[in-house]
């Protein structure tokens, strides 16, 4: 018998006679273990036995797991022995990621992926389409799915109403088709895709396409590397449609409000230019990360006879061709823009307030993605399906010591290109502990620039550098706190987004807002994540602490993979499967 | 050595040194070598030893074929080796597949499937998307889109025309788009899948959905077994518009003539009611093989008072209700109409002017094409690009003798079925020598319904039958010859299609279609598929006795499939590749 199977059939034991101190056991004193709405109905990692065995305590007689078994050989390097790995619940089926070192766990995922009974039609169980037979009252595909979208929000109340229909709703919303969990997405634009399509010209995905896929239908083999806007537009118009998503553009949501008697929100929204109230059991804020602009207050603003905008609003550079234009900010949107605008002959100063980490796209995808979202890692079998759950498997609490090599990888292989930079006046980090991009992602959404073209700009000097606070705007001008005075036709603010409770605050009320507290970060405290520390981004994908209001989003990736576990806890409310929560997040900090 | 590798071997040997006489002394006496374009620039059968010794003394020293290899391990079964091989030739990259017995060749199918320097941007080769840096002449990719879309057909040649635009032409778009071929399709209707749209309500497609997929985006899981028409219409709309095809809807080709010396078509179209001149050096006829209604010539049909018009005109049940009926035919079109009439209420009788081979959709589907394009296909590694290239390395000539097994295996499953139909009056038939429905497709591609319930309502008696030739229409009735009168308020003429070079005579020229002959068929003597011998589908997706017309369409399984070796002689043409035609197909009937 091998280590895995032995440890496997040791915790299934202890397990299934309800023994959490001996299951807790066969954990190392430094260990993860990492729940994906399996035994928690929750995202949430605990650490060590005793945390664990706690957990067991509170969950065991009513999750009942069972049947842990591998489901492909263990690989084992370094010590370390990695199992690929199955169980079941009363609930549903699950799979997962185990490594033992020393035939004790180091760390373990345990991911819901279908609730017994309400299994996705998809292989074997697709639908059949046709209905073979003759008769009198049939309804077509066609007749079906009119009747769905003149009932759903009118006569038939959805289950779920999504706020924001970009590629997070749609995503989510492919899989609640799925389930059968009838759903409104309401987009404020006319069509899926318009968000991106309104973006500046120029912008294409920072990611590359293996990171990128959605649920259900993958890119093609020959999609593009990096998405250019419109054609990511076009993918999403096209995959709302045939995921046969009920998407209503061109509406606005204005108001919500729960009920916690009936357990329903009352849903404002005005739908080409029609007053509806939606009533769904769940509401999902799906705005993304970058939809609460930030939008500083400046002495003098008022004052000022040029254009001025946050960057989400930025038109594109065509009116600026030979116009001076100065970008508040050094991060990926400032870079951009000010590489847009030096395309088009605008005489362009970004300024840069506080120090920014900046990581080359071709490193970057071959150094930091390579391994598991790459042409090479698909060739090695990394589906995305597993490249998702490794990366999952990797715990909040250290995976920055897992990063920290890579970027000391990549700094070492753009020494040139960084001290360039340096000699150009640029101030440059790589987080406070030298982690690099995605960790000040996972922290604080923000502080990083994937550079796609800009930095040359920035070092040859062709994009001019400023430094400081912006003191404040005169009639054509922006002063700076040391003095400098930086004559302007146009003023771009990328001063960044602010937390999703925004939104919140915006449609439902500033209570249930800081109710709910910060949205995204770990509490690493590190610079805009304040501890104390949660172990998972707050408040993303699982409960909140306002009943039945939920936040989804993230870069692609995320909410590809993380959308699973949310249309399955919603799935499992609207079926009435006890959903207890272990853990549920406290809130520590209001935005 | 194996015997795969030793005859591999010797077959390069004999090949690389120019000796036919040798390489065709490894094959049978009995034994057929089907290649596609990769020897003949040509879908061409030979068979035996003296006729595969030809082809090769005509082909060899142009073809400069090496690099023989299988790409997997053998498979030995019944006395037959089989094995996937790859090879190479002065122009392109090759696979297939070799059957072996006795250390000699029985099979040998060769394709091509890539030219060399002109490979397709997949996988690591993929296009980038974005173009990193900064450059004030960038072009997005909208913009880029917006040009070709202002400039193709206007200022600048296309290199192919395809006209109509269903399934197959945009398969073949797809194909030409990722290999670099500035092509234009197209359709009288609007948009991508009206031609679905359009027909009746109830119509879903009748091959499974592992049957169906179209090249580079294959349906999801979720995926109906069955398509309905309108979510097919959906997926080819999207299909179009992500695969950036130059689709020109609401157009129609008015006529089309070819200058032999400029080697290009002036092609007249009305584009939205402009009139547009095209000058492809390619013309493609996608029209299907259903574009030529075959409307039968009938005394009194001038006076008929009622509603009449052929299978393909049929809008649907929804006006007939509680009206009388009489649908001339018994084929598929004939079946789905009469039950749709016969759901909504009319009185519905199908007149049986011959028999009709019946075969019901699930038995169809598990023991008819179960082996190669199902879910349990699929799980036993059976790609869909497998199934295609073994499914194409089945001789034609032979076809038949393994379809037989099969069709006398569902007769047996579903004898009591059939006993009924008989017994209801229908008259059955299996083909002319029992091999069934696909050998009838490849045949004269009619002459069968697959049942998804029209057959039970036959056999109970609610669809009327009667059989035998119409007479003549009265005012108010069909007469057949046997004096029976069928009152009518409708007669629906499902008879049939026409030869697809009657488009080339109605857009070309008479003199054309007559020097291009019959389209279809593989002369095998049988009804509607007269001799001689042709052992490929008649003038489909290789050269005609027209130069640069070809033909295009099938189902969606062929179409995917041949969409390929077209795509790939399209460009070996635009890239002045040489590309002598061996054996190119004689005509022997003109419709």
């Amino acid at each position: 018998m091998s280590d895995v199977d032995r440890w496997l059939s040791d915790f299934d034991s202890a397990l299934s006679s309800g023994d959490s101190a001996s299951a807790a056991a066969l954990f190392h004193e430094e260990s993860f273990w990492r729940d994906l709405v399996a035994f928690t109905w929750n995202l949430k990692t605990v650490e060590g036995p005793a945390e664990i065995e706690a957990m067991l305590d509170a969950t065991l007689e009513h999750i009942q797991p069972s049947g842990w078994r591998t489901t492909e050989p263990p690989d084992t390097a370094d010590g370390i022995t990695t199992a690929w790995i199955a169980f079941e619940t009363a609930a549903g089926r699950g799979n997962g990621l185990l490594r033992l070192r020393d035939g004790k766990a180091w760390t373990l995922l345990t991911a819901l992926y279908e609730l017994k009974g309400h299994e996705e039609p998809k292989g074997t169980h697709r639908p059949k389409g046709v209905i073979h037979g003759a008769d009198p009252d049939r309804v077509t595909w066609l007749e079906d799915r009119q009747r769905e979208a003149e009932e759903l929000g009118y006569s038939v109340d959805p289950e779920v109403v999504i706020v924001g229909g970009g590629q997070g709703a749609i995503g989510l919303g492919a899989r609640l088709r799925q389930l059968g969990v009838p759903t409104i997405i309401c987009e404020r634009n006319e069509r899926p895709g318009d968000s991106w399509r309104r973006r500046y010209k120029s912008l294409c995905l920072h990611d590359p396409v293996w990171y990128d896929h959605l649920p259900y239908i993958k890119f093609p083999e020959n999609w593009p590397v990096f998405s250019p806007k419109d054609k990511i537009g076009d993918w999403l118009e096209m995959y709302a449609r045939v995921m046969e998503l009920n998407y209503w553009g061109s509406t606005t949501v204005q108001s919500a409000s729960f009920d916690p008697d009936e357990e329903r929100w009352t849903v404002q929204v005005e739908r080409a230019g029609q007053a509806i109230t939606l009533r769904p059991r769940q509401l999902v804020l799906a705005t993304g990360m970058s939809s609460q602009p930030n939008m500083p207050e400046i002495e003098g603003m008022s004052g000022f006879k040029g254009d001025q905008h946050h960057s989400s609003k930025h038109p594109g550079p065509d009116a600026y061709a030979g116009k001076k234009a100065v970008v508040i900010g050094s991060n990926n949107s400032a870079h951009d823009i000010c590489a847009a605008l030096w395309e088009v002959g605008a005489d362009v100063t970004m300024v840069q307030r506080s120090s920014t980490h900046i990581v080359r796209s071709g490193t970057l995808m071959e150094i930091g993605l390579g391994a598991l979202y790459s042409e090479e890692a698909v060739a090695a079998g990394v589906t995305t399906e597993k490249a998702d759950l490794i990366f999952a498997s990797l715990p909040y609490r250290i995976l920055h010591e897992f990063q920290i090599p890579l970027y000391d990888q990549m700094r070492e292989r753009d020494k040139d290109f960084y001290d360039r930079l340096e000699a150009a006046g640029f101030q440059l980090d790589w987080g406070e502990d030298g982690s690099g991009l995605f960790m000040k992602y996972l922290r604080r959404g923000s502080g990083y620039y994937i550079d796609v073209g800009a930095s040359d700009l920035v070092a040859d000097g062709k994009i001019k550098l400023a430094h400081g606070k912006v003191a404040r705007l005169t009639d054509d001008a922006v002063e700076l706190e040391d003095g400098t005075t930086l004559p302007a036709d146009l003023v771009v603010y990328a001063t960044g987004y602010n937390s999703m409770n925004g939104w919140a605050a915006e449609l439902i009320s500033q209570d249930v807002a800081d109710r709910v507290g910060k949205v995204w970060g770990l509490g690493s405290d590190t610079t805009k994540d304040p501890g104390p520390w949660e172990g998972e981004q707050r408040n993303m994908w699982k409960p909140t602490q306002q009943d039945n209001l939920w936040f989804h989003g993230g870069n692609l990736h995320q909410s590809r993979h993380y959308s699973l576990y949310l249309a399955l806890q919603l799935k499992a409310r609207l079926e009435g499967i006890e959903t207890p929560v272990y853990g549920l997040q406290e809130v520590h900090h209001l935005a």
